[in-house]
């Protein structure tokens, strides 16, 4: 355990190299948070969640980060307000780094002791990797959200050429339906809201094999997708209109050009690559003008259980959606988190565990729709076939796109 | 049909009854609509989509009132600000009210016509009778807010006391569960949100045998519901805080006793009564407090089902939900409108109807959640097991309540 | 005292004659208020400052109308939510009306009493007088705002031709300045704001000898006024860009016509009659971009004092701005508000009176401009040289006009 | 004039000494600017003024900081958005200091050239120094708001205590009036707001003999000063519920002590120390309920140009206004920024200069207040009487005091 923690905690510091202390501490909106505060943030959880309860002794460098970075958790007691994130250039980024290795030194040294429960010291730290894995997507998209506003649009990354290849024809993956089960069997690591296996009947269906590109979006585009509320929803209408959406976030047109920015700086679309940065307004929209229909979360997860985890995830640098390489794969891991038509509600029987982790997940089951699969910026070891992230239905900064369902 | 079509639309002029014109034109919020632009709508329902349709020779009295009186039907053309409703004083009300019964003239002349297409004129003749049964609700609703603005808190109708009883004891009412059909099937008038019918897996549970009662809303008022974040979802403490609730909709403290506002003045809180003009935020709350949970809209349907429709609808007069009068009815029709843990999507293969029409309610799939049984305010005739009704979580002003469930 | 309360008084209804009570009860923002409440609130005034004070057995009809009717005077209780004085529909307009007699009887029984503080009554009355004309030039103007909202553009009065002539070419009136005293000697009715009486020193300076005019307006537009931020004072640029004006209030463009909005229905723009729905904002720039200035409310004064008070008031029945019908008429009185570049401060030695009175002006000396002159929504009587009005320098709804100065 | 602009540069520099790259990011609110952007936009200054238009070979190191850090000059181009300055993280501070020393040796460079056009230079040259001194003093109070919202309550500088004396009673400077000359008179540096030289005519008055001190700001609060309508304008009222103000800002209550939040970090509010971070709003309350009034800034001129201009300015380091150190000093010069009633206008004659240099003063005369004396953070050689700075009536965040005046 104390290897594979070492393995999450660094790439963390990976993700911030070659990072300033300025553009560490950057804050752009309310949803999103400086590349430093995550960094202390994962810390923070495993101090309050592991060392604060199980090593007697321990001693945190400073009390007052229980304040300043607890993000949500009501029962661990009050907190910074969220929005002001930015404003927090003291404890600096030297004393943030300090923080994190006084930390880990401690987590070192408790998950080397020989203890009675280690078992729940260890379920817990499989926790904070998985949290901490977590905060690893969110630092390089708010970074790339925080980064979109400086006028000289910088790139996160070297500009290397993303790898290319012709999108594949649209084709289907059928399934027959009937009673079947999903969510997370209890074997392994997940998180609570993936829980319980149910049961659940679905009807026979079938998903796209591929993406929707760039090049599929740019169709939309044209025949006056966001130019008639014919096929949104009446709130999606008026998020368009009042948030004057014409296109994916971080898009421009330049010389006939549709060009984006990325975290390798502004780049030419990609018209084989899939679509990214759109909400579920459009997601839904574009769904219902191409008469099809986004897929549910149920339907989603017995396709994809059927195919190996693999594919472009944070390990791969490419740091944006890239075309499919493969003509046979669907795509159906990493890239693109993909918009599915489920809202985020508690599975059958589902009951939030006791005490502060029980608001990980429970206490956001409201407004929000689940997304499946895994992006360009998720590393690879957090994804399960089981796994429900969830944005609300306005939000595009994270790389989410989508795949076409339909009835059969 | 013409006979049921007159039935109908006299409700709606009883209910203005006894209004000044001033009264007529409130509005308070942009949800809510003046009493009169209900009386034009619902009229301007008829003549859009029956007379103007299927009348060749039908002149409007006027063909600005199709601006005017448009709700949200895009294909329709385009509409009056939905927030100015209340500044339309003119045509007044006696100019609508000629409106109404120069519809009603030539919708009787058409009903009464020998036609080849009187089958799709009688569906659509149905729908719009429908269509003014459900306004006929909101026009109650909306009314008692807007004459809550009032500081001299005027009564619509007389203060006469409601009938009392003694709240009966919380039992369950158990159901096994499994594959199960749910939905509308086809026979007899439907909303296009209800159907398909369609196969849904239940595990065991059951519904409590009353609806939460304002006794058992003080109880949880009194342990601190509405202070602590504890039990709430996160949007909706944030909107708890935002919208500073402390207890129901119309509710406040006069010397150590509860009272509300309705439809008939104020009146102390009947503590046996139905709690009514709670948001979802608030029964969710009040359901994890209670250690139990929201049923889901399939739960209610397939209890509901086997009870025959009855109850405090708006045919009563009573014009607020009351105490149940026999100790075995669990008042599963009529007096609140109870909110499920379902939020409002499409039903397994729906598709909206093609034209206007299909917006009916496709597109308000989003953001939604479904109650279920009908109010004080909801004429009879509308109900069925498998109606839905569906508001967004931090609204009250409805007829809204709540009954708890769990699983076995 | 009785005939002039009389005649004051009956002109308020004489306003609203023809109007529906629906038309009374509008109020399309919170810097407007109802007709409605117009009448309430100048009979509240009347009750409240004299009656109850003098009358020791004066009865009120209801004593909730106090808290209704108030506008601001905090010193007189709370006051019911300026934003919601639309949604007052009881009591009605009868019940106001009855109201007004109910004041008008008891005024009258009062006037009409042999008493030692006679002196102290008759004050009052004049200023009720004052007050009620006041409020008679806001019932129309809040009125035309109110009906502006309705897609109908119904008229307030019928729409019959305004009075035409050519604007004369623009020529100065020419001062030497000099120490001199403004502000009202206390000969006669005035409000406390228009004294003391002082001296104020001036620089040679000439005042325009007409009205700037809709053809000049025009000139302005074309010339790109709107489109360049190159003469707007900054806060005023960022109001014009956030409220997304193009033109004065009320103004479209149909056929390459200009049209405007009046109490008398749509007109087509005259363009020698002086521009009229004009922010201070605008009027500055306005005169920027002339290369002049606006007056200061002083060398107004001093200009204006020459001239008898006579032109296009209320009573003309014009509502609305004419063309100067005389040539050598420079239009100083009636017509429109001419906004002058003074804010509305205290003059040298000014204290606001004691009790409630003094709430009457005193405390609104804070971010509004001096206008001088009165218009055609303003009743004759209420004309001196140093009345002066004041409107935050956004506001456009009443009829609010200007003059260019420059320095000699 | 090389010297002095050395001196004027380097002591920028010294304002950021021991701030890290972090602290100096930070933009708190639209209104303040992060310490960089200080650092960079008067360096733009001289660039954009001087260098470009009289160096005929300059180039700039970046052509894109003209768009960064460009204010508000709209002849000088398009700027990035205010509000977002905070977002800014590259270039980053040791990008910004090489682009200081980069303006800075061309400017040394030019300066000592031998030209026709020296004096334009030169001219341009004393603005551009004026220019950076009124930003230290921005840079100092954007910084103290920035911090301010640090839960950890950071001090810029180490909090030594402060000089301390015993405050004198207060008493008064009186003045007989008449017809005087204020303004600037031409000779020396002075900003186009400061003149023309005129006469304007003032009733004997006299001005308190000492500022106005936190232990009299007690006593207002004492005696409801923040509870009741009564001595507030009614804006003011208005702002202070909407803001929630119940003192001074940066100030708290704990355990029956006040304190602030300063440049030097928490400490205890000295009674006899010159209240500061007061609006016009508070100031004109305190001033009514003192029953006095503040002073024109006619009137403070025509005293504070009797006296020296010394007193406790940025060059004592005490980054706080401090208790006056000798029982005869009025504390005219330093300390606080004194609010008079005077709405920023201007002057009789005024003409703002033609070009982009024309906006610095002229577009801002509309709904603001002029302040007189100087404070703590402002550089002394700022300072002259004819010195007008000026503030929005809600603005509290700079040093900002009072003074009472009343009439004779």
């Amino acid at each position: 355990m104390g290897a594979y923690y070492e393995t999450v905690r660094t790439r963390s510091l990976d993700l911030v190299e070659g990072l300033s202390p300025e553009d560490m501490g950057l804050q752009s909106m309310e949803d999103a948070s400086p590349a430093k505060w995550h960094l202390a943030h994962t810390s923070w959880f495993f101090e309050q969640f592991i060392l604060k309860e199980y090593q007697a002794d321990y001693q945190s460098p400073d009390d007052r980060f229980a304040f300043l970075f607890n993000s949500y958790y009501v029962k661990m007691g009050p907190r910074h307000t969220r929005s002001n994130r930015g404003l927090i250039s003291r404890p600096d980024v030297d004393a943030v780094l300090a923080y994190r290795f006084h930390v880990d030194a401690a987590m070192q040294a408790l998950l080397h002791q020989d203890r009675t429960d280690t078992g729940d010291v260890l379920e817990l730290a499989i926790l904070g990797c998985h949290h901490e894995m977590q905060h690893q997507e969110l630092l390089v998209t708010d970074l790339l959200h925080a980064l979109s506003h400086n006028p000289l649009l910088p790139a996160y990354r070297e500009p290397t050429p993303a790898p290319v290849a012709k999108a594949a024809p649209l084709d289907w993956i059928e399934h027959g339906g009937g009673l079947l089960e999903i969510g997370h069997d209890g074997n392994g690591f997940a998180y609570d809201c993936e829980g319980p296996r149910h049961k659940t009947y679905l009807r026979p269906f079938r998903l796209a094999s591929r993406l929707v590109t760039n090049g599929d979006w740019i169709e939309f585009m044209q025949a006056g997708g966001y130019q008639s509320a014919e096929h949104w929803l009446s709130d999606a209408w008026a998020c368009k209109q009042r948030e004057d959406w014409d296109a994916p976030l971080y898009w421009w047109q330049q010389d006939d050009q549709w060009w984006s920015y990325t975290l390798r700086g502004p780049q030419p679309v990609d018209l084989n690559a899939p679509v990214v940065h759109v909400s579920y307004y459009e997601a839904d929209a574009f769904a219902r003008w191409s008469g099809q229909r986004l897929p549910t979360e149920a339907e989603w997860e017995v396709i994809a259980r059927e195919y190996p985890i693999k594919g472009n995830f944070l390990e791969t640098g490419n740091h944006r959606p890239v075309a499919s390489q493969h003509p046979n794969d669907p795509q159906l891991w990493g890239d693109v988190w993909e918009w599915t038509q489920s809202p985020f509600t508690p599975y059958p029987g589902f009951r939030a565990p006791k005490g502060a982790v029980g608001e990980y997940n429970g206490k956001f089951m409201c407004n929000q729709f689940v997304l499946r699969g895994g992006s360009c910026a998720t590393p690879i070891d957090q994804m399960r076939s089981s796994y429900r992230t969830f944005f609300y239905p306005h939000q595009r900064w994270q790389m989410l796109g989508l795949r076409l369902a339909d009835d059969v």
